[in-house]
């Protein structure tokens, strides 16, 4: 008798969990119709049994430990959706493939750290590990890499991949909010957690464009070698600045290979007004591929949220049912480039400086003398008196210069007595 | 012996075929390392034979008669990149999938014509036909319906499908230029054919339309109920008009689930100039889908040319290489949904009329009359003397009203001796 059902046990129920949890009852006659096998969540397991949920699980669905779903004979899927890079969701993906049962998974954590080492369990085992959900959500681009732009050679990846970054620069923006009235605004809506940490430092970002860089150039993660900073040192006055100077802020990561080396970056950017991506509001993800042959392509869609994950899970799930079993990242994990990575120490950018100091005799000399001294030139400089007068705030956008140098300046600035806080740095990114 | 190679027969080889063909051996190596399968050109086939070209294809890889492609054994793809919905294009690949070759095409004309028999053979003998570069080139809309957006049941999707159009209305808005004036351009720049026909009346747009429906709601393909107008009429006065009045004018196709029924329609439409979908200019192509549980997604790049149309062909060669056979509309032929369709002759649309008339007294109160005993009220209205000052052109944004009804008024307003061109109607789509 030919197998009509696929069995899939999901760890872990919070928001994106029981969504898709009732999705896939919900929607079995539309999924059986379109990969001619019925979706069949045979078990489930979360950390917290006894909570109350507005849906109810048959008691026999409940795994009594989490690690039981890749012990049982009968499970074709697990969905994992703990989170973390570590502790259980390890464990789970690890023993999960171990025992030759296909991973579906969310947790872009765990990808970014142990990408290769479970890519190579999967493909020796002949299993498959699957992690669109992981990457933007509801944007379809680990896919789109792997297959509907397989045939490019590409150069650049960019994009805005963190919906609660981005979130929050907007209303800081068009609502004029301070950051934490912004966040608090993100958090009331659902857009930002209560731990929010690895949204605003940049790490959510960096998890994602480490996958990303991986599935562009065909290479191994590379953890090393990444500029990660998040927003949350950005404030109003950089953003109104930004505005007055043409420009928006926008936290993006940036894979680009140039001289045969790539560099990783996540960093807020000052970037024009008129390009396309300053236009990307709110919660939206978008992702920016430049290759050859196919030119520019752009996915926009919304980034996080049960739905657009949920959205991204099935594929997966579907993925796994209706194609043959294939390497994790496209390319064997014996055949994946040693690529050469370098930092962005000797990359080259114009910067926006903000520099806020007491009113003395002098200061504005001694900046101009710090900078020069480290080969930092000034193409346009406003000095901006604090309402009290007493202070001022000096904005510089200076000439394209080695990124090493931006920051040497930086920190020598940030040891003058006239300085009031440290000076800001928000690199410009030509797009 | 594990077979270890992919047979290929390219069959015309024009811009986009002599593009592949020089790509697939430049990138032998890259696509093998992704495929673990060479990419193997065995046979090509081309009307112009003796025709010069840049590079040289060995002798014994000419076939004598395209046709011959099909009766070949070792043939494991057919590329068919001939064009045309009959003739040669047909018979070539009807008879590929009976004798059970793969087929991958870039014919819009010929899927959205024959696509549902076509899929029925290709389930049947169990092989492939693959149309990605038949939509919208290097924008993997075909991969991200069937794969990265498969969880969704879709109720809009619409966008921007023809670059060439799209060139000519950017020019003639952004440049000033006349229609003839654009479309010249945009021929000396290689994004016009010679005859441009089918790219400016529309029905390049309504092949793709048709096929996007297909796949967005699970149905058959419609080829009757579909409204087809290109940008052929759209003059400079249009747009200079729509840019006073806050809009652009863009030729979309749209297709749309309303109360269980879908409207295809494809028409050049006044949009706000704010919307996301405005701001797409020149050849690029964009199409949004409204899905759910995904929300909005966005994918926008390349439509045409020879690299887009390369990087779409190659994905399908790939998927081929890498995948099990699938049903071409990703869902088999007789599961596939019998969903009603209607004419947009129903639908309330907002319009923008443009009636040039003779200045002769009583004029105004005509037009507005015709226009009120259809039950068209008008929500604005613009008179513009000619230069001459003997003539005026009425321009008027209509309320919400049944497209039958604007119909009808245009029709009725046609007819009268004050006119000096037929009254023009561009609908407004809202957005």
């Amino acid at each position: 008798m030919k197998k009509n059902k696929i069995n899939i046990a999901i760890v872990g129920l919070g928001n994106i969990g029981s969504y898709l949890y009732k999705y896939l009852n919900k929607n079995k006659n539309y999924l059986t119709k379109k990969t001619n096998m019925i979706p069949n969540i045979v078990f489930v397991s979360a950390k917290n049994k006894s909570k109350k949920r507005k849906f109810s699980i048959p008691k026999k669905k409940w795994l009594k430990n989490y690690l039981d779903a890749t012990k049982k004979k009968n499970i074709d899927i697990i969905v994992e959706l703990i989170g973390g890079a570590d502790g259980p969701a390890k464990n789970l993906v690890f023993s999960a493939l171990r025992n030759k049962i296909n991973v579906v998974t969310a947790n872009k954590a765990l990808i970014a750290k142990y990408g290769d080492k479970l890519a190579k369990i999967a493909e020796k085992n002949k299993v498959s590990l699957e992690f669109e959900a992981a990457v933007c959500g509801g944007v379809p681009i680990v896919k789109s890499l792997k297959e509907g732009l397989v045939a490019n050679s590409i150069n650049k990846i960019y994009g805005i991949f963190n919906g609660t970054s981005n979130f929050i620069l907007t209303s800081m923006d068009k609502q004029n909010l301070e950051f934490r009235d912004a966040l608090k605004k993100a958090q009331s809506l659902g857009y930002a957690e209560k731990n929010p940490i690895s949204d605003l430092n940049g790490d959510d970002v960096a998890s994602k464009l480490k996958i990303l860089t991986a599935l562009s150039f065909n290479s191994y993660i590379n953890n090393k070698d990444i500029s990660v900073e998040g927003i949350n040192k950005v404030d109003r006055t950089d953003i109104n600045n930004a505005n007055l100077l043409g420009y928006k802020i926008k936290l993006l990561g940036v894979s680009h290979l140039e001289h045969k080396k790539v560099t990783q970056r996540v960093n807020p950017y000052l970037i024009k007004k008129s390009s396309y991506i300053a236009k990307i509001d709110g919660v939206l993800n978008a992702v920016i591929i430049e290759g050859n042959p196919v030119g520019e392509t752009v996915i926009q869609g919304e980034g996080a949220g049960p739905q657009a994950t949920t959205s991204a899970l099935v594929s997966d799930i579907v993925s796994i049912i209706k194609g043959k079993v294939r390497p994790p990242f496209m390319i064997s994990a014996n055949k994946r480039k040693k690529i050469q990575f370098e930092n962005i120490d000797n990359k080259k950018f114009s910067a926006y400086l903000r520099i806020d100091v007491k009113d003395k005799h002098g200061v504005l000399s001694n900046i101009t003398k710090t900078l020069a001294k480290n080969k930092v030139s000034i193409k346009r400089l406003i000095q901006n008196p604090f309402k009290s007068k007493k202070n001022s705030s000096i904005v510089i956008i200076t000439h394209e210069v080695k990124d090493v140098l931006l920051i040497k300046s930086i920190n020598q600035l940030s040891k003058k007595d006239y300085l009031i806080q440290k000076p800001k740095l928000i690199r410009i990114e030509k797009i």
